[in-house]
């Protein structure tokens, strides 16, 4: 392919359109269903009746970070957000808006590396479109994936069915994605020690179900971070929840950054965490099995719900306090 | 809402990304599904095992235009892709990239007219998401939207199954949606008289099937207009097709717009027109079915398939020349 830039040509509709979806996109993607050129994918396999739809769009600057990209970016949010449902997830769309002048180059890595990520969560991408806008007015690549997946009969989770004595699960430590995304944008100094755990956690999902058969629900911590998730986790099923502070894994590097940023850890962005809450009975089985997966080796039981309202922190001397939800901004353009 | 413009903090995660979910998309959209505050939508109601998935973002500028706007461009093209698989369309996911300064009234003027639009197709916005851009990156609105249908036992249409013989049918005309656009966006002297044809196809492919069970396949020819469309039925079928110029319905102004502004009429987008290729005993039934619907009064018979290649224009002496797909670009931002 001579083009080395995107052009908005590339959006037309015609050839250059046709040359852009067969030379960059099923290049990298090459399946049966993406290739049969038709408006829709036809998609078969849904005996339950049931399905799980999420969707997500990728803004996240600089594209390239340490431990990830853009692109495995938006495969990794979308494929987790389907799998928080109990579903297995198996197909996505993709949806790019390129900048005209975006590097050829820079297009061609970026689906090298959703291919890779979908490869590695075992989904396919069966359906995309393109759009071009001019120079100066996108920037550079957004990405929307959007994501469906086979509900069994009878699964039903959700962030309405805490209840008091549940405990809460963190898969891993806090903060990673966030810092490592703001250090590479920033140029802080310790870019290079700290690394995005972007990750595709549905099989981490499936193991934690076969496991726990009776979690209540699964959510990934991402933009507003854990304090966004277990407040939104207090107000939907009316309960209190304490998280032990000293049980929250949180790596060196990152705790040193956010204190030197002025950053709550538990509001930091996080792409590769999953939170879930279960029922006691089946926490440590819930917890063996996390731990038990590759994106899971540091997970911990970090906190417990009970009757009441609002998130609280403990800290090593039994004293606590609220974790708020982020008011304003902290992280933009995170993911 | 106080706040009369999209800020940074719309997007963050935090406290004021719930209050636009809850004062604007929710507002406009409100209903239980989407309310229930889960990442993934849980869908029941896929009884035959089959699904039809497609994706469309949604650029066009200016955002609001004769005849319609993005929030309604957004709902009727991905409810007309997957329509054209000949699936009943159920439910959508809405993803959508605000620039920071956007006026807050002008996006609840485009969720309510994607409301609209999507009651009048018959569908649901099931799951979205939210993602600002600094000022001066994004561009106002982008919207993504993908949608899911119930695709029925045995239904296999493709731009692959056209045979020598068929006949292609158009349901109205042509050029309306790309010429209104490209005026309003330049300022032209008959903006007030061509309106957008943007509309959801849903229901007139609906009648189409019910009165002609053999339709090959469908599309709406948007980018690259009628000529990108039928070099697409012609390379995935291995067929010749010709269009009888004189058949072809174009309005009267839309015709001298694309005259003055040097424009081939077959590579000008619509937005609320089908084609339908379909075998020769049910095309009759076929074009009458279009003409009973509210957006196929004007449907016409226009072309047929032979054995050979390339897509062929006879005029009205008998004459034919080649109807190319577009090189480069032509209307860029159209949709």
């Amino acid at each position: 392919m001579a083009d080395e830039t995107v052009m908005m040509s590339h959006g037309s509709g015609g050839t250059m359109m046709q040359r852009i979806i067969h030379e960059v996109f099923l290049e990298s993607y090459g399946d049966d269903i993406l290739a049969q050129g038709d408006d829709a994918a036809s998609l078969s396999g849904f005996d339950s009746g049931r399905i799980a739809l999420s969707t997500d769009t990728f803004v996240v600057t600089p594209r390239f970070f340490p431990g990830g990209d853009i692109g495995r970016l938006a495969i990794c949010g979308t494929v987790n957000d389907v799998a928080t449902s109990g579903a297995q997830v198996k197909y996505l769309s993709a949806g790019f808006v390129l900048e005209e002048g975006l590097p050829m180059d820079e297009l061609r890595r970026i689906c090298a590396s959703m291919a890779a990520t979908c490869a590695e969560a075992g989904v396919q991408i069966v359906t995309g479109d393109t759009k071009v806008v001019n120079r100066g007015h996108g920037d550079g690549i957004y990405i929307n994936t959007t994501g469906v997946g086979l509900l069994p009969q009878g699964r039903d989770l959700s962030c309405r069915h805490i209840k008091p004595g549940d405990k809460v699960l963190l898969s891993g430590s806090l903060g990673d994605h966030g810092i490592a995304v703001i250090s590479q944008r920033e140029g802080l100094g310790f870019s290079t020690s700290i690394e995005s755990d972007a990750a595709p956690l549905n099989h981490l999902i499936a193991r934690v179900l076969e496991a726990a058969p009776h979690v209540r629900c699964f959510r990934d911590p991402t933009r507003g971070g854990l304090a966004s998730t277990l407040n939104e986790f207090a107000q939907a099923s009316g309960v209190a929840i304490t998280v032990d502070e000293e049980s929250v894994p949180v790596h060196e590097q990152v705790r040193g950054a956010c204190e030197m940023l002025g950053y709550d850890i538990y509001q930091v962005a996080n792409e590769g965490k999953m939170v879930c809450v279960v029922p006691p009975e089946e926490a440590d089985a819930a917890l063996a099995a996390m731990r038990g997966d590759t994106y899971g080796a540091e997970a911990a039981l970090i906190g417990e719900v009970t009757e009441g309202e609002k998130v609280r922190v403990r800290n090593a001397f039994g004293a606590t306090r609220i974790m708020d939800m982020l008011v304003g901004e902290q992280l933009p353009r995170i993911c």
